[in-house]
């Protein structure tokens, strides 16, 4: 059995053009612990203080069902006592049971970059580690450098390992840093380490500066490592991370090493789609086992071995990691994960329906144009019930204006933008306007207040997040696809517009999360 | 030494959202036959009427210096004879000094796929490759799933080797067709092929499916493989192959086997993007070697070490591949990173001063309201000369409108939004207007026409690409950041816009990117 370790709030985050909300941090544990992973580097408490905010939060709800959050954090400093440090007491402040306490293991990083003696930087590891052992934490050792300090001097670096297991700590992190180390390199550091620590349990961390970052953990787990660390989609500074959605299925299908909960790995690549919506990165098409392309035949003859026996040209079933099979000449919709969907809403719709094949080409129809559903459960539902003639009509949208211009005294918090709104209900018209922080504040505003007269339900729906992502590189021309998340305070539910115009397809999101609520979350005596 | 063959025309031709015009092969050849690469594997000629146009044109003007182009086709099918061959015949008419030729290696291929006896798929193989060879040519046999045919009946595997052999194959490529190998298992088979076939040339051909293409490549140089075979950015096929951009600073730096010639090196970085620019794909940032992320460090404690000694956090240094380091700008840099950029744009502006002081003051500011400069050089280096009194002043925006509607009668594509802007050059008025798709591609339309008038530079500029951020979870009223990419066709820059207003952050942008060009890309004379 092999444990996991997350770190995509905590290295992920050295991304280039990776941000964290609190609220974006949440939501990704919240996937993580639904995926199965064992433990989620949440962030940097003594050195960030959104990560303190995201540690403080999970304090007061304590919302994991089975991973458990872990706090990580620097060792102290040259001279330095481990109770005048505030790294450290931001660790044991986070609330957590499990640390992670990174370490120098390389002489040339003690001689070059700490200035300090060989000598002070083993105190230094003991010292920290004893003194958050001693505060009841479960402490893992993070070996900075590890596998380039292991071939500058293996004596030093060892003893690095050893001051930490003589001040508490309950597992040994191997890293390499750089991302420099070569697979047989790994392999036989690791052996070495395990043998000099017999029963201690050993993780491995690796970068993908090499492009070897999962040969090197797979290296690692072979010589005996038994907890793996790594990224969602391998993001992480420069090259990024070993990526877990590649290592989960290696270990799993590969070495018969189990690391999910059994039945998780169908959750593989919805969860590493949901991460990558979330962070505002496409996760990249080419990835294995998780990317749209990974199962994505182009070639005829690649095809014909496909239809004649799947095993011919795939190395495990699309399905086991909840991706799916495409023909990039003849497509083919995933019907089984349509009928999943559909089958929540529609329970009454068969899966050989014809009413199942008009939501397949309408599905279809629309990814082509840009559109995804995968974190849009509103706007499938809609397009769905509107495909089979069984969308309730609330509203008839009329017209709409925006204007907006050069914000004139206050710079940046003037309202900028004003909208004007026409609708009709039942034959009954309703316009009005109103002014925002910008055109989609403005639509926003205009259309609920607008609707709110014939539907005073609506006065408790608010828009939780709104996020935009640009298609194609058209330049200022290019498609835009917006997402929105809204909430009445209790449900919450994703829509998504898509058109060259960034406004209408803000308003197409709109539309949609008004007419999912009138829809699903307002009983009929209040419409 | 090792040999490389570049397999972009012929296997990355299968990726997904690839399609090559005859110009583009030719000037993807030309920059690979700079880089030195030995073997270009061009197209397959018997299969495709475009690769057979463009081995036609290459037979006409035979451009390449020292590389040598490569045609592929298929062995003959079950039953039939060499000389009734159409693919074989393209082989020979496609005018080149080598061809290459692939077999199935597998039982299961055999069996399910081909479905013809053992035997007659052993003739195949024999006889294809010697009527080739007794054609003249130089016969490169790649032996179609060797590794897992080699896993299902290595006897068969090898037997189909031999059958190349007999036919007079010069070199055996071994191709792992579904990505599944592992480093280990890799190993074991060259190191049985090499056995078996002593002093035969043995090449290696791996996918990336999962995630192990550089290690089982790495795998079989060790066993002995000396023909290396993969594509410019890996793409190819499902998850893409073996990447040569990752493959041979690799094979050159860490395992000290040369594969281009000497001081070739260091164009590998221009050559990976310029192909990437031909075939309209991003090259992934966190590409090893070559992506601009792969020396870009964002920790101040990273940023600190490379300082000290870029050895720290560098495996090599990013000159030696032609790539270049760069220090992200984020709430993580500390001073070290701010000033070695700004030494690039003011080297007049020492570490310590107090201009270092002021600027360092107002990143901190700008990056409090939503700025990030990580990404955005052009903007960095304005709000630096601005902030010492240094920027140049070359328009005044004196006011803009931008007018949005209801798209009418054709939903998506008419042009449903108009701007009008205007500005002042030196006491001189212009205004003008424009209509687009979209507020922001009318206002852009509209800020250039107008400018361009006084600065006729302006008509080279065009923008490359557009993202969108949105930075807090403040609904439709959140704050929004606007990355623009911008070109004259020969510089590339990208500026930056904070707004609530998501028109308002696009006009930054863009007013950004028009002063970052003629500030530093249009001579005084020009404008």
């Amino acid at each position: 059995m092999i444990s996991l370790l997350d770190t995509t709030l905590r290295d992920g985050a050295q991304a280039e053009g990776v941000t964290f909300s609190v609220d974006d941090k949440m939501r990704i544990a919240l996937a993580l612990d639904q995926l199965g992973v064992d433990w989620i580097e949440g962030g940097n408490p003594g050195a960030n203080p959104k990560d303190a905010a995201f540690f403080q939060r999970f304090k007061e709800i304590a919302p994991l069902k089975t991973a458990r959050l872990v706090a990580f954090g620097s060792t102290i400093r040259p001279g330095e006592q481990p109770e005048d440090n505030e790294n450290l007491q931001a660790l044991v402040d986070a609330g957590v049971c499990t640390v992670s306490v990174f370490g120098k293991a390389s002489v040339l990083h003690v001689d070059e970059v700490l200035r300090c003696s060989r000598e002070e930087n083993l105190r230094m590891i003991r010292e920290s580690v004893q003194y958050l052992s001693q505060k009841g934490l479960t402490v893992l050792f993070d070996a900075e450098h590890f596998f380039d300090g292991y071939q500058q001097d293996s004596n030093y670096a060892l003893s690095c390992l050893q001051a930490a297991v003589d001040g508490g700590a309950s597992c040994l992190i191997l890293c390499d840093t750089n991302g420099s180390a070569l697979p047989d390199d790994v392999e036989n550091a690791v052996q070495c380490v395990i043998s000099r620590f017999p029963g201690k349990e050993v993780g491995i961390h690796c970068h993908n500066d090499c492009g070897l970052a999962t040969a090197c953990s797979l290296a690692a787990v072979k010589a005996g490592a038994t907890m793996v660390q790594g990224t969602m989609g391998g993001i992480g500074e420069r090259c990024g991370n070993a990526d877990l959605c590649t290592l989960i299925p290696l270990l799993e299908k590969k070495l018969g090493k189990p690391c999910l909960p059994e039945g998780h790995l169908v959750k593989l690549t919805h969860t590493a789609r949901f991460v990558a919506e979330i962070m505002n990165l496409s996760l990249s098409s080419r990835a294995p086992f998780v990317g749209t392309a990974a199962f994505a035949h182009k070639g005829g003859m690649h095809i014909d071995g496909v239809i004649k026996n799947p095993t011919t040209f795939e190395q495990i079933s699309p399905e086991s990691v909840g991706n799916q099979r495409r023909f990039l000449l003849s497509d083919q919709a995933g019907r089984a994960g349509v009928y999943a969907r559909l089958s929540k809403i529609l329970p009454d719709v068969e899966r050989d329906s014809p009413e199942m094949s008009q939501v397949i080409a309408r599905l279809k129809e629309k990814e082509a144009r840009g559109y995804t559903y995968e974190n849009a459960e509103g706007s499938f539902a809609l397009m769905a019930l509107d495909t089979l003639g069984r969308r309730p009509h609330f509203f008839e949208v009329q017209d709409f204006h925006v204007l907006c211009h050069r914000p004139q005294i206050v710079p940046d918090i003037s309202h900028s933008a004003q909208a004007y709104v026409k609708i009709s209900v039942n034959g009954e018209e309703g316009i009005n306007a109103a002014e925002g922080d910008g055109p989609v504040n403005a639509l926003d505003i205009a259309l609920r207040k607008t609707l709110a007269v014939f539907y005073p339900a609506l006065n408790k729906m608010r828009l939780k997040d709104f996020k935009v992502r640009v298609l194609d590189s058209g330049g200022t021309a290019s498609t835009v696809r917006v997402s929105i998340e809204s909430t009445d305070g209790e449900h919450f539910w994703s829509t998504v517009g898509v058109s060259s115009n960034i406004i209408q397809a803000c308003f197409k999101a709109l539309v949609d999360s008004i007419d999912y609520m009138l829809t699903y979350h307002v009983p009929a005596s209040q419409e």
